[in-house]
């Protein structure tokens, strides 16, 4: 039987597949997340920024209470937001995220982007989101280095608030840096991954320094057609990755569906990934990954659809104020 | 007349066009930095790596003596290679290159790469390179972080062997986490920059945040042929940006040669250049590249060459142990 988890840099386990929060509305994350553990969903990937923590907790903890799984069965990973970035904000953010989930920690605790803005209270906005103003442009850098905020996570471990830590949308250079001064290991670093978006040498990097890479929108342009313009036009200008070739007859060859072959291109080099469905059926196959191998062949031929095309980029949706976090 | 000196944060003016002193050989050094001072040239881009400081200074002394310039006439830009980056070797290395420049003070000093190696006294290897042993393959990283060796930098600053202190081949999220913590402000970023490799939100960043770019490489391919196989088979493959339209063609509209134009593609964006020959003639077409302009369509059709192809990359010439410093 395939190995369905990945030692991280900690010593920890982590499931290679899990179930991704966000666009999950609050009002039915609860449902959705305990639905999901009947499923056989073992790792949700979660966010201040998605704003359903404190439900996608109260799902997991409805299947504890119910004896379907235990709380060691259940790996939650999280993600400090840009504006809690500097010390005094970062760890009592921190706290307060795994008092939502309310599961008594949290297993990955993520620095979401390398991008430190300025604080705004939760009392005064509770989801900053991306901007300061109504306007939805404007953006206000902090002079929070990553050396602070990576402290802060450093010092979430030895709290025992999180059994592991990582990062979110980091290059390769800013990784290396990380390194020098980490006390505890990156354990994850989690980017956007398609075949759109292969970004190769990164991936290569961090797995050489044992960082393990989660994948998120493996599904390419699907995951952003629903969202405003702004993100929707470059996703509409592109073949959605279930039509495209090779990807469909792979596909059929195996049996499984093109959602199962984008999945399993990922996890069949070591990479975990965090789909997401609001359909019992396919909360099932994405789940079912890891039972069939693709050829070299049909990893290159999908490999090969490369374009870097990245839909998740502040520089592209931020158009009055760009971070230009990808360049 | 057009400008030809750009303002550095620091307050500073430097020639928007330069003479770069990469693979010039220590025995003629002298002798084409005093030629090149003859030609007008007034900024040399000098480096620890290009081991042809002293020589370089010497060519600029005797210009000196002779009265044909001041020292502050010229602009010396030189970089601290990655086995000097901790605080105990920087310091010391850049008050020695300086020393090796005999100009009483350096006007830009870079960090030349992300990437903090070992140390290795120059008594053992004068010349460390990008390698450790023989087989010139291996690298080993050192626990320095950036801020160490930025801050080494504005040490320079304060004891004033620099005038102006920069980054070369920074990515953004780099130069976003040293502005959290700069004293001294980041004067300049140098990158390959050519219209195989146009990075144009990199270049965005940095300019929307008052950091000169510097172009090295300007002419693509036609740099790297002469280097050993690793380099030259990615330069082999391309065509000659002399030879590639729709540069050819817009050298003839203007009554130019193709280097003009693509130094002038770089200058008229408030790009600096330090292109090199050995060439008299070129030596003053190079440096005669302000006195026409480029119409609007013509640069965006120069920059449509795009490939994001680069040739100075670790991660393609250390093979057996890349360092993916652009990923």
């Amino acid at each position: 039987m395939v190995k369905a988890t990945i030692t991280l840099a900690s010593g920890k386990e982590m499931p290679l597949v899990g179930f991704g929060l966000w666009k999950v509305p609050a009002e039915s994350a609860a449902d959705t997340v305990y639905n999901a553990i009947k499923a056989g969903y073992r790792l949700f990937d979660g966010a201040y920024d998605y704003q359903n923590e404190k439900e996608a907790g109260q799902g997991i903890k409805r299947a504890i209470d119910e004896g379907l799984v235990k709380r060691e069965d259940i790996f939650v990973t999280t993600k400090l937001w840009n504006n809690y970035h500097a010390k005094q904000h970062a760890v009592p953010m921190a706290k307060a995220q795994n008092e939502a989930w309310g599961l008594g920690y949290i297993d990955l605790f993520l620095i979401h982007f390398p991008s430190a803005l300025e604080y705004i209270s939760p009392e005064k906005r509770r989801y900053p989101g991306w901007w300061m103003d109504d306007d939805h442009d404007i953006v206000s850098p902090a002079k929070v280095s990553i050396r602070e905020t990576w402290e802060s996570m450093e010092e979430l471990v030895d709290s025992g608030i999180a059994k592991s830590i990582g990062v979110s949308n980091f290059q390769a250079q800013l990784l290396y840096d990380v390194q020098t001064y980490a006390k505890h290991p990156i354990s994850s670093l989690q980017i956007e991954h398609h075949p759109y978006l292969v970004q190769p040498n990164l991936i290569r990097m961090a797995q050489e320094h044992n960082i393990v890479v989660t994948a998120y929108s493996s599904f390419g342009p699907q995951s952003f057609l629903e969202l405003p313009e702004d993100f929707r036009n470059r996703a509409a200008n592109v073949d959605l990755l279930f039509d495209a070739e090779p990807i469909k007859s792979i596909a059929s060859k195996h049996r499984v569906t093109p959602a199962q072959v984008l999945l399993r291109w990922a996890t069949q080099r070591n990479i975990a990934v965090i789909p997401k469905s609001n359909n019992k059926a396919r909360l099932a196959q994405n789940l079912d990954v890891l039972g069939f191998d693709l050829t070299k062949d049909e990893i290159k031929a999908i490999s090969a659809l490369d374009k870097g095309l990245r839909f998740n980029d502040p520089g592209h949706y931020l158009p009055n104020h760009p971070l230009h976090l990808f360049a």
